[in-house]
């Protein structure tokens, strides 16, 4: 047993006097950019992300360079893009909305016949009104996305098609920051910065990721747990990292969270592990089940995001996605309706106490076990009601002296924080005050093996 | 890593073709032969099935051989039985149906009160139009059945009551084919042929059986496993057989099942295993899910057959019984009405297919690694839809690429087939499809572990 | 493998020629006596068991002695208290109920206000005719019980509180009645003397404790175990003891009971101990479903006994709390009505008989194999049924050969007899008499592994 203090506070919530980032306004600041895999929009966002995280690395990974089954694409440029009728009308145009060109279209400037053009031009029927996101990352292709109601609208003809693309060899850009802790062990943050002008897929990852970010900086007091926190481009970015980083990942990290549509206010769902089990699983689902009564539980069946990458097989991190509703779930998803009126300042802020939460958490989590065999006597060290009273028979609701007495019950060296307030039925965050108490009265202590 | 194509196609259903097998016939063929533990009616039913396969071996045991806590029983010879009134009208008599001796009654020639035949009469009353079956194979008795009609309209008096059998050492016949594989692994298939003329139980059990072996005899493609294949009496030819092959059997066998009851249309059910765990009840669990909504799960409690024997304590076996309506559950179970119009050719070829999916799945039952890390690309391989739009929000079934990414990020080298598709909840044989396009593409291998 | 006859019947129920000890004019003798943590009302207490139980040792720890974290207290001794009005009425008296005056009181002799006593007064206003029973065993206090509609009735004035008691250095008493097995192996049976002028809690605890122990005490038979059975004053008594007999108890206790609350005949229920799968946990719950359909399963949350101790990490006996009505569940409960009105002699009795079963079925639970590979042949053993008609079709309960076959099939040499029981869903004192005859026949044996 080794005896000193464990408990720290380095993400115990946001302080009440600064009130919360202005995550909201960081969204509306970042809407407009054009953002893809690569090129000028996400380093005009990395840099913008910097000026809030100034500890924030921005680097790249060079076009052409082969990670893993994939190669880093080139570099793609979009310059202009529309249809214009014989009339010189333009009908679709970038500059009216981000999402009206495919991502990753080829260069094509060219007359054509509406016939010939229909296989490029992506709608919704189902959603008439709304303009769908469609990319061509690794297929040379090249194509137009519009409301149902305007193709409908479209007459036969000739139009003019104009993408004034290109593509180069660059480099791929991601943004990482690592908050030194007091252990090599890491908690890993990723999120994802390809996606242009949708709003809560995914704006609302990036700026919680700031806003958690910007805390566990602001801390004065020593974290345990080494924070990897990455802003990437979703699947190529994340690949193209891991195949620089897994062995140093595979060693140190006990969790990791993928945070992904998390500025709405419909739902509180998790993305489990491929296990199901893992650190970040029951920790998120214990914290999410204390901020809605059913929070929905998606097994890997239904990964989306960068966990597919974390959790495959022989990378094997220990990921869970965290999302509010999670993509392909909601009506919006994927379609110029996913704007900034499906976010809020406060569906962003519970996120972040939900992730504040799990951190604080997780930086607590110790299996103590009690350095007193029997019961200890409470009593005598004031922390115990003064008299019997209590037994007569009038029932109350569960004291914190009893939550104390089952938190030393269960204190067996094997069981976790979270595992005893599963046990339990209380929460996690409560049993950190009792242990605090409790280890400043020497009545439990952390077994040896679970120091590092 | 080990890198070879493992996906064989040994059992992978009947060819369209042929048809089916004629069991329906078989089974008419085989019903009127006076069957019991041995004798001639035995023999003459295995040259029966020799002559559909040629590579069984009729092989025996002496009688008084002591096998475990069992002695092979003398051969018993029916020449005729009746019970004769004072008239000189037979009244019971075995000509007319092979169940009205109780199996292995002692010789009598005697004229009785029918006060004292009484206690050798066995009837249903609940069943009163059907003739029991009932034997007395290690106790020495005789008996007739008839059906309760008949038993009440027996007049008090004296009747002649003659049984001209005999006993004399012998011999204990069953058939043994062995298919070779490419493995020393077995899988078992074991079904019983004592029963006189009952149909469900058991002669759909044996022309199942002998259907399976001669499409697992006619394969040009080599099969992985070695497959023992027994036609037994019950209980003392299991006992009998196990006393002479248990180590090599124990060694080798990877799953097994008694086939019986197998010929109507009205259920499908499992007989688990002691444990309820093995592959065989994997498999077959697995695979009944797919032919009916929820098939009948039975625990060993349940156990009646020669799973009894096969999955003893100390032997072991991993081996389950498939039945459709299984022995000890149907009204017409032991008695005259178990007769051929109690089973179908149809559904003993629904058997049939079940059988043969399940040994399809257990060839091609690997536990398949992903040989690259993150997920692999499979749009430069032409295995990704072109374009991205299936992303829209347009709700669709689970495609087959859909199936193929899952089956990818669950390939994890610990789990096999099986489990995978329980997980994702599709069809095991599904898989084997996918498994041999990603193998073809290098993008899954076998851990070095499972290759014998 | 060993073979020697492992069926003993050491407590094999009551002897019905004796009849039921009078477990409930014990109860009746003890009621008045005025017991606490110490002094002379508990030796009285320990005085009348042992006139019972010559076998008892009563044994004392010294006051002042450390014992873990806790204490051992001074001894108290009450000689009288009163609380008297100014006219000399003598309203709250000691003398007339037990539970008037606050256990471990400090001595008074004071004329005071209303206002002054009245935070020394305990009463119950949801309950108004009921005194409370409330102690201060470790705080420096005094105070009196009553009823609230007593309280109610004070008028504000003057009045003369009297407690006539006294602190001295002494011991804390307990009983130990050890009775040798022929294994080191031990049982323990643990209950409470502390507990004034109440029944179900808790005389009905000691008295069916006492019963237990004659039985044990009286078997011509020897016991495989050793039984370890304690008469203490709860917590300080159990961590007293455990300070000076933990490690010998950790090595050799099996399973463990306390005994509390045992007298109604409202409920039957188990404490489970904290990991809710010990031995003690698995043998009173399936005794428990013989004798009712529900029993109630407390979690270790809901401990509130000696338990606390026995099972506080470090100590880690497997124990268990067995109650009928448990403490802190009925309206009754430390409480002047909680009297000898609430329990009765057939309570205790069917308590009584659920202990011997549980004994019994420990005493006897061997995890035995099967001698024989394959089913036995009982037929020639006399064992089975004469003939074969048991099969056709006539449904029947489960007969005593069938229950026989499925105790072989599952005697596998690793599961005990309770696990077999709750498999095949018969009781696990069926299983012991079926076991004596498989054992008699040579059919089944011990692993060499589980003698001692």
């Amino acid at each position: 047993m080794i005896k000193k203090d464990p408990i720290i506070e380095p993400v115990s919530g946001n302080n009440p006097s600064d009130g919360f980032d202005p995550m909201y306004q960081w969204a509306c600041d970042l809407f407009p950019i054009y953002r893809s895999l690569s090129g000028d929009g996400v380093r005009e966002t990395l840099d913008y992300i910097k000026a809030l995280l100034p500890g924030l690395f921005i680097k790249e990974f060079k076009s052409g360079t082969k990670v893993f089954d994939w190669t880093v694409p080139n570099e793609w440029e979009i310059i202009d893009a529309y249809i214009e009728d014989e009339n010189g009308n333009k009908i679709v145009e970038l500059s009216k909305h981000n999402l009206h060109v495919v991502g990753y279209s080829e260069p094509i400037n060219r007359w054509m016949m509406l016939d010939e053009i229909n296989e490029h031009l992506f709608s919704l029927p189902n959603n008439p009104y709304a303009i769908p996101y469609v990319t061509s990352y690794y297929e040379k292709n090249w194509g137009f996305c519009l409301t149902h109601k305007q193709r409908e609208s479209l007459l036969p003809g000739k139009y003019h098609v104009v993408i004034d693309s290109s593509f180069k060899k660059g480099v791929l850009n991601y943004g990482e920051l690592i908050i030194k802790g007091s252990s090599n062990k890491e908690i890993l943050l990723s999120t994802y910065i390809c996606h242009p002008s949708m709003a809560n897929n995914e704006l609302s990852g990036p700026v919680l990721t700031m806003a958690i970010a910007r805390h566990l900086s602001s801390l004065d007091l020593d974290n345990r747990y080494t924070y990897r926190i990455l802003f990437l481009p979703e699947t190529i970015g994340a690949i193209s990292y891991l195949s620089q980083n897994l062995h140093k990942m595979k060693n140190n990290t006990i969790a990791g969270f993928v945070i992904s549509c998390v500025g709405d206010q419909r739902d509180f769902s998790i993305i489990q592990s491929r296990s199901g089990k893992c650190l970040s699983d029951r920790v998120l689902i214990h914290t999410l089940k204390q901020y809605c009564e059913k929070p929905t539980t998606y097994s890997f069946l239904d990964r989306g995001s960068d966990e597919r990458q974390y959790c495959s097989p022989g990378v094997d991190l220990p990921v869970s996605g965290f999302s509010r509703s999670k993509y392909a779930t909601f009506p919006e998803y994927h379609t110029s309706f996913d704007d900034l009126s499906l976010i809020t300042q406060r569906g962003l802020e519970e996120s972040y106490s939900v992730m504040i939460d799990v951190l604080r958490i997780l930086e607590n989590n110790h299996k103590y076990k009690t350095s007193i065999l029997c019961e200890p006597q409470l009593g005598r060290r004031g922390l115990y009601h003064k008299i019997g009273v209590e037994n007569t028979g009038i029932s109350h609701k569960k004291s914190s002296v009893n939550l104390m007495m089952d938190f030393i019950a269960f204190a067996d060296g094997y069981s976790d924080i979270i595992s005893i307030a599963e046990k339990i039925g209380c929460r996690a965050t409560d049993l950190i005050d009792i242990a605090k108490l409790l280890w400043d009265h020497n009545i439990i202590s952390i077994p040896k093996l679970e120091i590092e």
